[in-house]
């Protein structure tokens, strides 16, 4: 049906109509004051958001834009990079890192798996970077480190911390000044119920040390100017003006509903649907609960049914967009987002219109089970 | 009045209602092959717009962005740039080359003046660099170089030649192929009639050539990633999905008018403003039409007059918003931009505005000389 789209890929992510009302308003000058009391707003609920004292910063970009705003800002041709990679994204890193003449070496787990404390205690020890660079939650897998407590290590060991907070920042705890993260970067179109094309960073004291040292900062992503201009209620050039005011909307949105509470609907909500895939007699890549993002599920098809079948009955019939997997997982898995501006109803609707397309397909089993096992999730 | 803002500021430009209704849909997938029949559609038009046989790459960025997309793929450290400056502009292609280490030399000018053969022709001799940078329309003062004759002399001596064509193309006369322009950058807000946040670049074979030999390409914006993408109707990374949607629906416009329709539009427009301004009595910072943008046009305030009080007063009694100078210009100049989607009722609407707002601040002149010498110059 026409304009009856619900995209569950891990981004873009729904976005409110309010929000997509405001970016329609006619641009307005990005050095006016009219635009300085928007950034103004955005500036402080970001740190909110961020849940640290520092500055955030606004890219004009990509997630992966902000990826290279964290690494170009730091590195040194000759610099050793540790980079812990579950998946695609993880290994996004390696290949900045690698582009700013880094020395790189890797943690890499199967997919679905997540990095572990003892095997980075051993590997930093041998290996001892400048830099670590890890994904909180990894989109291509579905799986979730434990950020707090790799971070507290590496920060034990005196190197910087740098996290791709892409998909968890407002779906999953995550708290940069509590966790010792040292650079934390995040994206518009993920939890933050924006569309895509703005990207963030934050840095600390740490992080700043580092900078001072690079000897050729990136310009466009440059920390300096973009620290100048947060003081300044402006951004260092012409911004995507309609997508700041968009954002601001969103930010207060995820303000009145609470960080604390945005978060606990994503656990809820990735829970629940990890409950009724069970249930269904689906098989998950990320087996151990603990070891899940709640922004995105990936999910084994049933023998003898293939991704694309599942993914064409999810649109044709249902309007329903869920991921391929990427890469190698591409056809081994689907992945089904929970991320942003999703309620109850949006989550049971999806587990119905599963539950009946895998039945289309010839998957057996009791009809009602994934949805009975979801709304108990749900309770 | 609420919402009766006419941007009259080089960028953000005014934008078609329609192209910002495009951009508030909900967003879609940036793999699909919805959004990927849309990106064929843009990258298509924009080689027309460009006239060049070549891609042009589209970043989700500022036009910053597009010129270190532009130096970040070509320069090496220790390699020469030689930047022609004839202002902020022309300053900004000397900090991107520096903050990738090369050794630059510059030709610079005082503001409202452009680049001369003959000095551009010694400087090339004495310094030969591998890298020439140049501004078309320098948005700082309202100067445009002559870039056909500028870099037929750069192609002459072998150098490289790398265009900010951020306010000029679609505003003038700006052909890659046939002028030997060998990289061409430009910004979604200027000419494109659509909304910040999208920047574009075109590079011929010899600019890929040197691209190759660059050691440390950016990630973000490598042209290889961009060029793959172009092939494959997508991006290499998450784009600004809503302002692609809305840059389509521009494009196509620009495409109905044509793009020498558009141009010539842009300098009877610039032309009979600068008439206007002249019959008002006022000085032009740059005085020879021929060396005139044909985007912007800058206008020195009369004697006892302020740049803010006339700023003020356009906008509070007329809701038009102009810009000041920028850095040393600063309240010695404001600047009318005629870019993009601007039709004659919008300018004689401001050129009326304007001589009424001169004469409340005490300016004067014989009532309606201005708009009688701007009638005369649309005919």
């Amino acid at each position: 049906m026409k304009d009856k789209t619900f995209l569950m890929i891990p981004g873009p992510t729904p976005v409110p109509e309010s929000v997509m009302l405001e970016t329609a308003r006619h641009p307005i000058g990005h050095r006016s004051s009219e635009f300085s009391a928007i950034l103004k707003e955005v500036y402080e609920n970001l740190k909110y958001v961020f849940q640290t004292k520092n500055d955030v910063f606004v890219f004009t970009a990509s997630g992966t834009g902000a990826m290279c705003a964290a690494l170009e800002n730091l590195v040194n041709p000759g610099d050793k990079v540790l980079c812990l990679s579950m998946g695609n994204f993880g290994e996004r890193w390696a290949k900045i890192a690698e582009s700013r003449g880094a020395v790189i070496e890797k943690i890499k787990v199967d997919a679905g798996q997540v990095i572990d404390a003892q095997v980075l205690q051993e590997k930093l020890a041998q290996f001892n970077p400048k830099i670590v660079t890890l994904t909180h939650s990894e989109t291509s897998t579905g799986a979730a480190n434990d950020v707090k407590t790799l971070c507290s290590i590496i920060r034990k060991h005196g190197c910087l911390s740098v996290v791709d907070g892409v998909t968890s920042v407002c779906a999953m705890p995550c708290k940069p000044d509590d966790w010792d993260i040292d650079v934390l970067i995040s994206g518009s179109q993920k939890g933050f119920m924006a569309p895509p094309g703005l990207a963030f960073l934050t840095a600390n004291e740490r992080a700043w040390k580092v900078y001072e040292q690079c000897e050729h900062p990136s310009f466009y992503f440059d920390w300096a100017a973009h620290k100048k201009a947060v003081a300044d209620d402006t951004t260092p050039f012409t911004p995507a003006v309609n997508l700041i005011a968009g954002l601001n909307v969103a930010l207060k949105m995820i303000k009145d509903e609470g960080i604390d509470n945005m978060n606990a609907r994503h656990k809820k909500h990735a829970m629940a649907l990890r409950a009724a895939i069970r249930a269904l007699g689906l098989q998950l890549l990320v087996k151990d609960d603990s070891n899940a993002s709640c922004a995105i599920t990936s999910i084994v098809p049933p023998e003898g049914i293939s991704v694309p079948d599942i993914r064409k009955t999810l649109k044709n019939d249902y309007d329903i967009v869920v991921a391929n997997g990427q890469g190698q997982l591409q056809d081994k898995i689907f992945r089904m987002g929970t991320l942003g501006f999703v309620c109850d109803r949006d989550l049971i609707g999806a587990v119905g219109a599963l539950e009946a397309s895998l039945q289309k397909l010839g998957h057996r089993f009791e009809t009602g089970a994934g949805v009975q096992a979801l709304l108990k999730g749900l309770q």
